[in-house]
């Protein structure tokens, strides 16, 4: 059995073969190592069909292996069928990671070719240590005859609560205390926030392909401009250029770092790629970018913005629940994808909505069982008239960007669908009310959402939350709550989702997710305290809820959020949406 | 002002002059790493006088410096008072470590002496990446003319759950599966479980100063064995003798690693000092040793006796509690000593009762805000009818090791006291009732007990949660259950202390402690889960909680405690007794 992609590994076999390489390794990002990376980089996509959005490839004469994640194992399975490409589990126990496979392949004599345009540079000094590394910047380009260009979309100005060059001086200013001249910030959020300028270069990702190189007296922004023709561009560049940011062509970006002389040049550890690396002849200080911590801290306006967007959001959502609600009422037929389109049409008559900020997860029954279910636009499953939805969608405001998930009971639920829902929402609340010691790093507060779910025998596979960003990326590190040994702190003014769930294969799926702020609690004789205001603003459905499995602090946060919830959209709705709201956000009582 | 202390550190000096050092580094532990080390090694309270469990001492020719963390604070600066040494704070945000302080003072060119018997080699080696470092065992010799002798008691065997053939088989099946030939044993708890021997060479340590040898067809047991003439001692070494396991003298361990050719030794990093490490010739494999881990997980048999030896304990303290409440209700005048004293009575009273674990800690009122404080033998604080009193005490039995705090209300307490008292409860209980995923390491629940008190504002400077040895170690590595990042997950048989606190200064302490025995807690679709078994046996009193901070499932698991602890120990006790504690552990109800 064969089909386009067996064949697509065969030509580049063939290539192997006519070059001498031993196996070639295919990274599942894009040359700023971005989470989401654009058509042009899907290069794991084109060679395998495989479509989740964390894989790499590894290929050698008699195997083709994909690494990914416990998210997409079930997919993987799927996709890869009939590509001779075979399933490499991570982020389970027995994991062995590509470094550790090739080493029992082959021995420090082989050859590995990597595409060193799309692997961080820390990747490949690692795989160099252990073999005979060739770097070959956009490998798959000799095979792939209609691979896609490199976006362009217009680049526009936006509003922020810091100027662009009160940003670039605290950055000469860290760069100074850090005994650096220079740095390439190559994280594509990075130069989007540091310039407060937006694109949307990748889908639901505001962001512009482009690096910026910070030295003590100027700022270089390699950025494609060849074909630009667009006005919002144009007055970008003009108004940049008039501060002294110089505009220059995105592929002169090594050249310039090849020029750097008798400096001390920072690379961002987690994002700089081999060959911008190897480009490099001054001295590198190779450490995480200062830019993503500060970043995260968001200012006193944004903070006001976010407040401000999520009300718009929550207004979004409520609208849609309500028409979800009485459209099936109705007896209308209504698909999983009708449902995320109707979504999708109520956050865009929002006055400053700019698209989504993922791919709305619209998933019924047991499509809900799977995490990062993807919504099909064919035959989507119609919601029926009982059990559990789920939808986990965002949008991006020039005011913010939001994620919110709820789980909708639609009629009659069945006890264990009641006890996950309550369960769920028990670690939700209990991570949403915590209190904890400043300096706090989020792994240490995970267990909060966890306990209640343990105690009764589930857990869930994912993080309990990530950082999100500010009119930028709906995933943004590093601080994140989730099982790992992250040291990096809460720290007052950051975003960060709060998330559990649970899952039963073939059956059904919860989440409850907010976005959560990180705000002072008050300091006493045992330290400075941290707390959490929850920023996302749309009704827990509490008529399902198992009243006997929630404590008492916890029932008294769900009806003082249903409250808020009510007292501020309320106002904002008309008179039969906002009874109805009323009704949802009924405080419930302890018999 | 000068005392003997500051003489002692200008001797040091001027042998540094002599000898052209710069720096001299004298570590508070023995040549085992020890945590607590015999009176031999005690060269920090000989130098400075600071008798604090941890500390590291610097001299240099116009400094002295104590190295401790937050525990000793209080303690050193009275202590340091007049000897010229100074504090320096460790783990505190702006702690600066012995090497990183050195390398502020000196640079690669300084001499620093170390007493390289006393230091890991680990130390030692990352110390030789920066400094000319010369090792020096029992460095201070020379200038202690009084020095006590290593401790010789007798040595004696003892029933366990496996025989040491067994042990030693597993031990040399270990050694094969990582590549190694020989192995030393060098921490002292490790011989002593491998060898099924205890003695009492450390103070509240049952174990004999000694090294192990294991290579693949015999096992060297290197013992103080010059001056044996006890019975006991001489039956232990005729009965291992005759297993096959040779008696050497302990000074001679260097001289048989050095002799080792053409093989792999597997030295253990936790313990082995400079000294030893230095004196090999063959290939050295530095890594923690197997024996650490596979001597927390307990046997069948050992956890049979434990729970067994909680009864004991549990009698004894329910008689001590008793006698405490009955002896200040009749007026009499009891001292923090007098009833440490007591307890040690009622311990002593139990069969297999082989002395305590560690030195009471019997403290009333403000002196419980000191985690470790000592209670002074002469003018000890009067126990007064009312506020709090804290208990924290153990024992070392031929059936296991017990450790356990109990605050205890005398009369009236304040507001703040009962919410204290209630709060460190609800940690307590958060922690013991916790169901978690087979796998999950200590500090990834050591939130469960800290979130209640988070929740008001309080906190706690130490640990959740150490291990406990069988009639070992009351401290035991390396799992554990705290604020580090220890990725050692608790596995089904181990035996960890839960003791979260509260301490105001100036005002009282709150500390709630039992034994938790990690056991199955049952496998779903979501994985395996593990839970505890509360080891301890001793009512906690319920008189002064404050119920409304009580969520249901912590009340249930209060007054089921306290239930089988009457179940257990009342028909042990005589009636007076038994009534007393039926009354003390009578459920609490909800209004």
């Amino acid at each position: 059995m064969s089909n386009i992609f067996s064949e697509r590994i065969e030509a580049l076999r063939g290539l192997m073969l006519s070059r001498g390489w031993d196996a070639v390794i295919i990274g599942g990002s894009d040359p700023h190592q971005s989470e989401y990376p654009a058509d042009r980089w899907k290069q794991v996509r084109w060679l395998t069909g495989f479509t989740g959005e964390a894989g790499d490839v590894v290929v050698t004469l008699d195997h083709c292996g994909l690494w990914t994640d416990t998210r997409y194992f079930i997919q993987a399975r799927e996709q890869l069928e009939g590509t001779g490409a075979v399933l490499h589990k991570t982020r389970v126990p027995e994991e062995v990671l590509i470094p550790e496979w090739l080493g029992m392949q082959f021995g420090s004599d082989a050859v590995i070719a990597v595409d060193s345009l799309c692997q961080s540079a820390q990747t490949v000094e690692s795989l160099r240590s252990c073999f005979n590394v060739i770097g070959v910047p956009d490998l798959l380009s000799v095979l792939w005859e209609d691979r896609p260009a490199i976006p362009q979309t217009p680049v526009f100005r936006i509003r922020a609560g810091e100027t662009r060059q009160e940003k670039l001086r605290w950055l000469r200013e860290t760069l100074a205390e850090n005994g650096c001249d220079v740095i390439l910030v190559s994280a594509l959020d990075e130069v989007a926030w540091l310039l407060n300028i937006r694109a949307s270069d990748i889908e639901y990702n505001p962001m512009a392909i482009s690096y910026l190189l910070v030295g003590e007296d100027y700022a270089n922004w390699y950025v494609l401009k060849d074909e630009v023709e667009d006005p919002q561009s144009l007055d970008t560049f003009d108004v940049l250029a008039q501060e002294g940011i110089s505009i220059l062509p995105y592929d002169s970006t090594a050249l310039s770092l090849a020029e750097l002389e008798d400096k001390t040049l920072w690379l961002d550890s987690a994002s700089v790629n081999a060959q911008l690396r190897e480009a490099v002849r001054c001295r590198v200080v190779l450490r995480p970018s200062p830019v993503a911590e500060r970043k995260e801290v968001k200012d006193p306006k944004e903070i006001e913005w976010m407040r401000e967007c999520h009300i718009r959001d929550g207004l979004a959502m409520e609208k849609f629940l309500y028409w979800l609600e009485r459209s099936l009422a109705a007896g209308k037929s209504i698909s999983e994808w009708d449902a995320a389109v109707k979504l999708g049409q109520y956050r865009s008559e929002i006055a400053d909505y700019m698209g989504d900020s993922f791919e709305t997860i619209s998933a019924y029954g047991k499509g809900a069982a799977l995490p990062h279910y993807i919504t099909p636009k064919e035959n989507a499953p119609l919601l029926e008239p009982h059990g559990l939805y789920l939808c986990d969608s965002g949008g991006q405001y020039l005011s913010g960007t939001t994620d919110i998930t709820r789980t909708i009971p639609l009629g009659d639920c069945t006890d264990e669908e009641i006890r996950d829902y309550t369960l769920v929402l028990k670690g939700h609340i209990d991570l949403a009310s915590a209190i904890f010691p400043a300096g706090t790093p989020g792994c240490r507060i995970d267990a909060a959402a966890r306990l209640p779910l343990w105690r009764n025998l589930c857990n869930y596979g994912h993080g309990t939350g990530h950082g999100v960003g500010f009119f930028l990326g709906v995933h943004e590190g590093p601080h994140q709550i989730r099982q790992n040994m992250g040291p990096e702190p809460l720290v007052e003014g950051m975003v960060t989702s709060d998330e559990p769930g649970i899952y039963r294969e073939g059956k059904h799926g919860v989440r409850h997710e907010n976005l959560l702020l990180t705000v002072d609690a008050g300091t006493t004789e045992f330290g400075s305290f941290l707390a959490f205001e929850t920023l996302t603003l749309c009704h827990f459905d509490a008529s399902i809820i198992d009243v006997q499995l929630l404590d008492r602090y916890e029932l008294e946060w769900l009806n003082a959020y249903n409250l808020k919830v009510f007292e501020t959209l309320g106002p904002l709705l008309d008179e039969e949406l906002r009874q109805w709201l009323k009704t949802k956000t009924a405080p419930i009582v302890l018999e």
